[in-house]
């Protein structure tokens, strides 16, 4: 299996990966800094729970969602501040789904990004309330941004509910042991991850005002982008250490999860991953050059290793 | 203690509890046809999950807060049926906070209204995500409704999250053990149960178009209400039996609880019950006859036995 950056012939992948590097960079201090103000103190009472809420907000995560709300605006022609607020809703969402779903009764994973677990630090009652926490406060910050339609914060909730992310870690949990089945793990990652990343990127288009037919191109790429961010997890979990991962690594053989790589094998799941990205390019040819950074972003999202 | 029936210079409590108990079994009727439309159907996939969340949903709640939503939307000269999905979405995150509480990492109750607790029945990864899709799914509702304001959605987010209900199971929790404390058990029950009942009642207002000082007197009311219910449920749970609560009687003590009783003893928790009605009763002098049914509302909660 390639292990080195993709080359295609849409690009020049060092050029654009750098031009990449640095617009994420950016996002991503602004995010986190916005992150920083949008949280309840650490010190303000209940301490505990915000306290519990920042350990795993700020674990260090890649921000993809959130950057992907805020470059998709740019795209579209959108005021990326205008979609700061929905960005950060839409970590805090992600955040609160890996807080739960490192708790025992679910994945039980003592390690998120290198760090002990929300629940090994503060204890599962914590844990739980605090994936509440960040769950509730999305939607308040959400509520307080006139920038965000009704129609969008509906849009987000679907997207994280039992039509997308919840559903599909019903199902993960499920269809654990069944016999590895190619439609079902698809709907499992579209669900279960692609649901929520194609919403980041509908956020960004809708809060820039895109109109139908830019919005369904976004779509169709979030949609694309997301899946492949999923298998190439799955083949993350197989071939890259724990300490690359920052979680352990080799979990979803172990419990028997449906992944791509148990139903196509490492090879073919890699191919499929290449062919997601570059239909998740094709879809934003119509932006042309507004959409070299997430074009080279969703290159990268199959060239990393964590 | 008084056992009986509370009887007050205010009113004739037999006539207004029996024209109280006929419009709570109106509107309890059409909140359960209405959070059945709402929810998902139970054998939409994943099935697992919307079973789950009927399960919780429809244990045979009494519907106290939507009917609260209802009945104060009414009184200030609003349509109720427009305070309905906001109020089904208030019963929802009221219903997801039970469902967390009752785990073994929380309360680790097994019954609840006289059934089994969601996590008996599905286990416990899925009685988690239930939890998450009922808050999830009232975020949902309340953003497709254009009846419910930006600021009524975030004005439940805030109510819902860390300096309310949230907050207060937090507080709840770390201060087991403790010493009874006046304040922080006035703390703990504000936050724990009376924020939410209190934004129940600003919902309803605030749909109905109350002006500011209709707003207050009603939030008075539902403050003194929420935490006179909270103090009723400390003393059932040391004189009432399991059976008659549908849940496991004498926990509080049993786990360390910071309670009115334990505080203040039956005596004068009873009386300070009773006051807190009173005070919520006098907050709605200025809506007249029109509050008739709120103000029986107030003394039916100090009177019940579960």
């Amino acid at each position: 299996m390639k292990k080195t950056r993709m080359t295609t012939s849409h690009s020049n992948p060092t050029t654009a990966f750098d031009g990449l590097a640095a617009a994420m960079k950016e996002h991503r201090a602004a995010i986190d800094a916005r992150l920083e103000r949008i949280l309840p103190p650490a010190d303000a009472a209940p301490a505990a729970i915000h306290q519990a809420m920042r350990h795993a907000v700020f674990a260090g995560g890649k921000r993809l969602r959130p950057i992907l709300a805020l470059m998709t605006c740019e795209m579209c022609g959108g005021d990326a501040a205008l979609a700061m607020p929905a960005a950060c809703a839409l970590e805090m969402i992600h955040t609160y789904s890996l807080v739960h779903d490192d708790l025992p009764a679910m994945d039980n994973d003592d390690f998120r990004r290198g760090n002990p677990t929300c629940h090994k630090v503060f204890g599962e009652a914590i844990a739980i309330l605090a994936g509440d926490a960040l769950l509730t406060h999305a939607f308040e910050v959400l509520a307080k941004e006139p920038a965000n339609s009704a129609a969008v914060i509906a849009e987000i909730a679907t997207a994280a509910g039992t039509q997308g992310m919840i559903g599909g870690q019903v199902m993960d949990i499920n269809s654990a042991d069944l016999p590895p089945d190619a439609d079902l793990v698809r709907s499992i990652h579209e669900r279960k991850t692609a649901a929520l990343i194609r919403q980041a990127v509908r956020t960004g288009a809708i809060i820039a005002g895109a109109n139908a037919q830019d919005l369904a191109s976004a779509s169709d790429y979030g949609e694309k982008t997301g899946l492949a961010y999923q298998v190439v997890d799955d083949m993350l979990d197989r071939e890259a250490t724990t300490e690359q991962l920052g979680k352990t690594a080799g979990k979803d053989a172990e419990s028997g999860k449906q992944t791509y790589p148990a139903v196509f094998g490492l090879e073919a799941s890699h191919k499929k991953a290449e062919e997601l990205i570059e239909q998740a390019r094709h879809s934003l040819a119509p932006f042309g050059n507004n959409a070299r950074h997430l074009c080279a972003l969703a290159e990268f999202i199959v060239a990393r290793k964590s």
